[in-house]
């Protein structure tokens, strides 16, 4: 569950008030934070404490993170002039504490047999902050862009894309087991136009780590219609928000593929009885094989971590052949 | 096309910088406001300005809207004890300027043989706002309030429901021939929190209107999973989203209904060949009949009218079977 950290208060103590971003540089509280869930929930796996924006804050693109608001950018990405500002991203120089981290990570979790799950933005995502200059609800520069030069859109991504893959394979040398490509808001795009101006960014960054046989998850918010086409970019597992049933979900995705997901996250403030029946939901529909329960987004921070708790004990309890009949489970 | 006025600069002439809910006020300021995309564009119908927190706002529940936010509400409803806040709007007392505002714009509308289709906000969006006091990217407190008070959730949706019934007859009576639910943000749920907890509300609307036998249109942005339900509600017209592809949406709201949409707003922005070849694209999904061609969401305000001015000339000169074969045409 990634931001699961937000709702600890173990969270809150250990990261204060400072900026996220130094929060980041620091890997002795950046491991801190990675672990504390999987002490806290007992979850199967950690997910890296990072961020989307660190390669492009490490290279000096000139990006902050508004507490409230997100990423926030100085000097917004334009046109072609700004591909100087994005240079290759040389991780031993630029983000040594990100490997460091990866290590202590291991340190503290290889006594408890638990993974850990690296971390990269996707593409669009990372470029949408640089292009909207911050968050925004219409992505409208960000797609003006795309389709008016498609060209410096296509070797935008392309950069990002670099990054992206850099941040991973370290990641993977230093100890991950499994990584996650998170393109939170590729999901405004129609599947035409994710297959021509995204998917070969994404496709080149999973290929890259193909001869790491590690899991390859990827995810964005809202991608109900571009499912079978993350699939296709190369993913070993797709994350699946809470708007699709996963049984739909897997149906584009394809059976071979593993399906994560997807509890809705605003379920987690119910009453238990209705956390419990949407979990248990979730379970059915994930049919109890080549599924990876999680929540369907981030944790929100006013979660009740008590609920957590119980979520995580109610799924490694769950059997398929508990639940009563008509269920559509395939062994 | 709706907000299609935001782009033109007599809108903004006429509208000033005053406030929206002022111009809602005055039945001859937002009979103009309705009619100008007719007169610019050449559509072939006009919806009417509206918002939909006008019913709330005329009530006495305490909302404004912000420019460049959204709607505001002084004191949000937090539970039970808030429904008291919300009684029956009484069109004639309430909001006499809506259905004299029809009669001004068909007076217009009448001699260029221009219908108007009516407009109302659905129940879930107007709930969140009031629940969450204003624009909201997770409709935390929303979905909070709808699965632990289920049974004051219902009662809010309902009484919302009978503002929106009230504002679309009115309308029709006073001379609107078509009707739309507009329920912007309903997207955030699964299919299994919409049948259950907005699909009751939506329905009773629509199945009020049933008698008056206009069309009606039902549309929410990113409901490519509640489409089905959205057709069950008892719509007409399902309007759909630029995220899903038209055909795809066909065969989920049945053959029987019409499919509306679906250019990317955004679309709009890009230079004309990248359009022309969007439009083209909706055009040949759309299928040639059972569709209405509209954007994927409102106007926005940024765009050049005279791309829009292109689209619609696009739309109106184009014939099935213009398009080269292998199209999935069928007559």
């Amino acid at each position: 569950m990634r931001q699961a950290g937000r709702s600890l208060p173990e969270y809150r103590r250990a990261r204060g008030t400072g900026d996220i971003l130094e929060a980041l540089a620091d890997p002795e509280l950046s491991a801190e934070l990675t672990v504390q869930p999987v002490r806290r929930y007992g979850v199967d796996a950690a997910i890296l404490f990072s961020d989307i924006v660190v390669p492009v804050c490490a290279i000096g693109f000139g990006v902050e993170i508004r507490a409230g608001v997100g990423p926030v950018v100085d000097k917004p990405f334009c046109g072609a002039e700004d591909l100087d500002r994005l240079r290759p991203l040389e991780v031993a120089n630029d983000v040594p504490q990100v490997p460091e981290t990866v290590r202590l990570v291991r340190r503290l979790l290889d006594p408890l047999g638990v993974p850990l799950i690296g971390f990269a933005g996707g593409p669009f995502t990372v470029a949408s902050y640089l292009i909207e200059g911050g968050p925004s609800r219409t992505y409208s520069k960000t797609l003006h862009l795309m389709r008016s030069d498609p060209d410096t859109w296509s070797e935008l991504l392309d950069r990002l894309a670099g990054h992206a893959t850099a941040m991973l394979l370290a990641q993977v040398e230093a100890g991950a087991t499994a990584v996650q490509l998170f393109d939170s808001w590729v999901g405004v795009l129609s599947p035409a136009d994710y297959e021509r101006f995204v998917m070969p960014a994404s496709a080149k960054v999973l290929s890259s780590l193909s001869r790491l046989h590690v899991p390859r998850i990827h995810f964005g918010v809202g991608t109900g219609e571009l499912l079978a086409s993350m699939a296709k970019a190369g993913a070993d597992v797709v994350g699946v928000d809470w708007r699709v049933p996963l049984d739909a979900a897997r149906a584009r995705v394809g059976t071979d593929l593993v399906v994560q997901g997807n509890l809705d996250p605003t379920c987690c403030l119910a009453p238990w009885p209705v956390v419990e029946e949407a979990t248990r939901d979730v379970l059915r529909r994930g049919g109890g094989s080549r599924h990876v329960f999680n929540l369907g987004h981030g944790v929100l921070p006013e979660t009740d971590p008590s609920v957590l708790e119980r979520i995580v004990d109610l799924v490694h309890a769950w059997r398929p052949d508990e639940e009563p009949g008509e269920e559509q489970w395939a062994p």
